[in-house]
């Protein structure tokens, strides 16, 4: 390309980091080349309402193109990266072939890790895209389908307990799902098999469940989950998982359905670059979220390891990639009008926010800690209105209130049958 | 079972025709078990709205349970039917084993059908499941993406031109939403193509489009196509289809996106029965749609047979099967009534529309034709109206309004990507 033309910034990944760079580069005298896997932005906090069925995939996703429309500066491409050559400046990608940079900003993100185990994903899927959540999905209301037609007991119960493993927000947002469409649209709509059947099980290895709440907010969602009838065992280590069920420590657990939400694995950005990263392979980046001895790579999201000037590690949180995104596009603005480029980033934490079920949440906003209604409430209005799209905000803002009035589920389908059912999973009936 | 019990009505398939039958018989002394290999009922007739992106799956697919639940005589099960034993009076499902029934109802509908080309299935997908929408979606969405990074020209004509074959009502509201979709989407968030690149051709052998329509409306049809920019082939046949183009009489059109909307063949259940069926498989029915020579086993809906009093035979639409599912009910519950259970089925025609796109249709309603904006609006009612929830139908609504206002596609979104691409697709840019 030529020397004439404005600089060139690649950002890889438009996840909340990603995009929200992308945004504030666009009054920027730069082209920016957003790259994505995906042609769509997910809004990822509410993906396990996917997988439990109370929205649909289109709910809480927009395709990038479409976010980033009115921005005649930013180019998008549905492609992956594969290698960074940074003597070269050059990222190459998997469709396009190489391209130049100015400024990089890698922003790709995590995904579920299995640790020393990978074997066990094909049993656990965890939460991560639009395709895990329907696959989540599937197998949560194929477990109620097949339940209803097996005629032998202990098969019948296997496929009515749900395994969720992990008790960050994640896990206790699907084992309160979970409970909630199992109890609720059993007890109308099937014939043989009763609420009651179903178990839903929440497993940590911690001694209680979201790590990241004050401990007093960590018991009281802990209470609303058994109040919901899920079984919380903490301090419990899976040793075994197979496909028809867990062991948890000494004890088997047979189960048709297990979720994995026990931990995340950075993106392989830190190979491309060939530097070292910490154990779950975040890049290590510098105050200015610079990625240590590169001063034209940034690091921003879930696959930056970025410390808080008291020395703990920012979480791998929305809140923190967009204030991330944000900061780094205006230090390249900075740098192109000829100011300081090195300013810090300070993470402002707004509160943290979990939900439970219908009207069970718990919020924390440093000295104000809500749990039950307030909470839940609070924590609609604040997804509604962060969602990407307007019309999303829109229709998730619809749908909520009409599962709300009715106690509905709008979208419990199961696709990708194809015709088939599983033969193996039924032996038989009447 | 136990001769205490009710009689036992069977009913293969939950389309409109089973539906029906299931609901009209949930008043009678009667148990109902309502088969079907899917968990939802799908309204096919908003299908193509699912596979050019203006909806989502869930807005036009409401579990089958959930739509029958409050019908206590009524058993859903997820299962496909293998076989029938007439003599024993039994179906074979492929999970539950066998059961048996006092009366069946066949109402299994029909697929695509490729004629003597079975293989051209695997380059030109039909559009009859849900699983069939969200493929096609993929494929016309990722041929945009792969065309904006596309150097080689011919590579990049070849992406964006779409073939649909079949000039019925599914195949004309797809090429127009192909068109709206192309044209719409690409003026505004793609930076290298442009609208005028996407060619978008329906091709069908007869002389006219909608021949189900009169010939006038068949007219406004193609015209209000062209408008839309749509090239209209008519009395050409397909003589090669491959993975990246078709043959239209001796031309060779380079296609990456062909979708199949040309011919249907019925369910295998004349096969399950051992009778013979007509040339798309339908099973002969009767006046009062039993099966010939089989007092106790009605077909209706796509996968019967069955002819009017003028001896035309009747088409294979929504309104057919529902008419008919009501009156086999109506028919099963006189017989337990005592009273006579053979009046004939009279199919009541209240109308034919089909949409063309935004702001375009036509309408048949006997003596009265409209086409343009009014049968549009008029199409719109009809179809949230008829919707199977009220949910769905509220959705519906309101997506429809919102895509009105802002001329936006909402469910734009590929899915199964699995963070790969193609890499056969795109050669190189740059």
């Amino acid at each position: 390309m030529g020397s004439s033309q404005p600089p060139h910034i690649v950002i890889l990944g438009a996840g909340f980091g990603g995009l929200a760079a992308a945004r504030a580069l666009a009054p920027a005298p730069v082209r920016v080349t957003l790259v994505d896997r995906q042609n769509h932005h997910l809004f990822q906090p509410l993906l396990y309402q996917v997988a439990t069925a109370a929205l649909s995939p289109a709910d809480i996703a927009a395709p990038i193109r479409s976010i980033v429309k009115s921005h005649a500066n930013v180019r998008v491409l549905l492609d992956s990266a594969e290698a960074i050559d940074v003597a070269r400046k050059q990222v190459g990608l998997k469709q396009c072939g190489t391209i130049d940079y100015d400024y990089l900003i890698i922003a790709t993100g995590a995904r579920h890790s299995y640790f020393t185990n990978p074997e066990w994903e094909s049993y656990a899927p965890g939460l991560k895209t639009v395709d895990d959540a329907t696959k989540i999905r599937r197998a949560v209301l194929l477990a109620l389908e097949y339940a209803e037609i097996e005629t032998d007991k202990p098969r019948r119960d296997a496929l009515l307990t749900y395994v969720v493993i992990g008790g960050g927000p994640t896990g206790v947002e699907m084992a309160g799902a979970i409970a909630e469409l199992a109890h609720q649209s059993v007890s109308k709509e099937f014939r043989h098999i009763t609420p009651h059947c179903s178990r839903i099980i929440l497993v940590d290895s911690g001694d209680r469940l979201l790590k990241s709440f004050p401990e007093p907010l960590s018991r009281k969602a802990e209470a609303q989950l058994r109040a919901l009838g899920v079984e919380v065992k903490l301090g419990m280590r899976i040793t075994e998982l197979h496909d028809h069920g867990v062991k948890v420590g000494d004890t088997w657990i047979a189960a048709q359905t297990i979720v994995w939400a026990a931990g995340v694995m950075a993106s392989p950005a830190g190979e491309w670059l060939g530097i070292g990263c910490d154990r779950a392979g975040r890049i290590p980046v510098g105050a200015d979220l610079r990625v240590n001895g590169h001063s034209d790579i940034f690091a921003i999201g879930d696959t930056a390891a970025c410390h808080a000037s008291d020395g703990t590690l920012l979480p791998g949180v929305a809140a923190v990639a967009k204030q991330q995104g944000h900061h780094v596009a205006t230090l390249i603005s900075a740098a192109y009008a000829g100011r300081s480029a090195d300013r810090p980033f300070r993470y402002r934490n707004y509160g943290n926010i979990a939900t439970i079920g219908r009207k069970r949440a718990v919020a924390d906003f440093g000295r104000i800690r809500l749990s039950g209604f307030a909470a839940w409430l609070l924590w609609c209005i604040v997804h509604v209105w962060f969602l990407a799209g307007y019309r999303n905000r829109f229709t998730v803002g619809a749908n909520w209130l009409w599962s709300y009035i009715t106690f509905g589920r709008s979208a419990r389908l199961i696709t990708g049958l194809g015709g088939e059912t599983s033969p193996t999973l039924v032996t038989q009936m009447m």
